[in-house]
């Protein structure tokens, strides 16, 4: 069976979600954020980041990681901070051989709830429907856990329309 | 004998300088540019720079990463790209329990120039007499090359003024 991370990356608190693949539909397994200590130096606040990561892909073996792009309408200063977190959680997942892939944002809503412009609230409604928790999770961690549903919802397209369409979305 | 890895990130190359700290001066150890598979997907091209650090720690075992800072005078795209790139390298050094220090490019040309305005010739220039080098680097790695020196000018100001600059230097 396949486990999907999901990855919601932030300067300060990085949402993850686990969710498993079945032949009786997707699996809720895992979920929560890891919050970085901010008055920290960079690299001791990527290492607690790594060091999360490395644990969570010990212990539920995903093989996947869907990982959020991010808006891009901030500022140079946010979006260089947003990016080394961004790349920290990459560079762990692929050194674990998981393989990665990028989502946008309005990819990820349309997934889950049926339109790119979805609130945060509606993503937290729909994954908690899809995967039939018995609570709402945060909003970083649900949104992670959105992830990994577009994931999948992309990977049963693939399937259906071929190894072709795989491909190219894999190198776009 | 305490070697300083010198980093000078980028989301499509990413210079990197190795110097020795030995009672004789400072020694040239290596130096050179990492090349990112621009045209591969991000997981893939910080895979690639995960690789070629780890590759550069295994072989010259630094215990110290000096890591250039960044221009903010970019476009919030561009700042995302650099900063994958910087977080990846970042975390990897951390992981590999190397201690890593950041510097602004102001500080590290007034490190090796003098002046925090030197132009990347006058660096360029000052790396290869500082450590006598028989020919000029490139840009990147001699970008490295100053960030690590860098370090070890402001190691050599720390010793002089005591541990609580130190200190305060690493929580800044």
């Amino acid at each position: 069976m396949t486990v999907i991370l999901g990855i919601d990356p932030g300067s300060r608190k990085t949402g993850f979600g686990l969710v498993e693949v079945t032949q009786a539909g997707n699996r809720y397994v895992s979920s929560g954020v890891i919050k970085l200590p901010v008055d920290e130096p960079l690299a001791l606040r990527l290492k607690v980041l790594a060091q999360a990561l490395n644990e969570i892909i010990d212990e539920f073996s995903p093989t996947v990681a869907a990982i959020e792009e991010v808006f891009m309408n901030k500022s140079a200063g946010s979006a260089l901070k947003l990016g080394q977190a961004r790349g920290a959680a990459m560079v762990i997942c692929a050194t674990r051989e998981l393989e990665v892939f990028e989502y946008a944002t309005r990819q990820i809503k349309q997934a889950v709830v049926g339109t790119g412009g979805a609130t945060k609230d509606q993503v937290q409604h729909m994954v908690t429907r899809l995967l039939r928790l018995p609570a709402t999770p945060g909003e970083d961690a649900s949104d992670a856990l959105a992830a990994a549903l577009c994931h999948i919802s992309g990977e049963a397209v693939r399937r259906a329309t071929g190894a072709q369409a795989f491909a190219m979305r894999r190198l776009k």
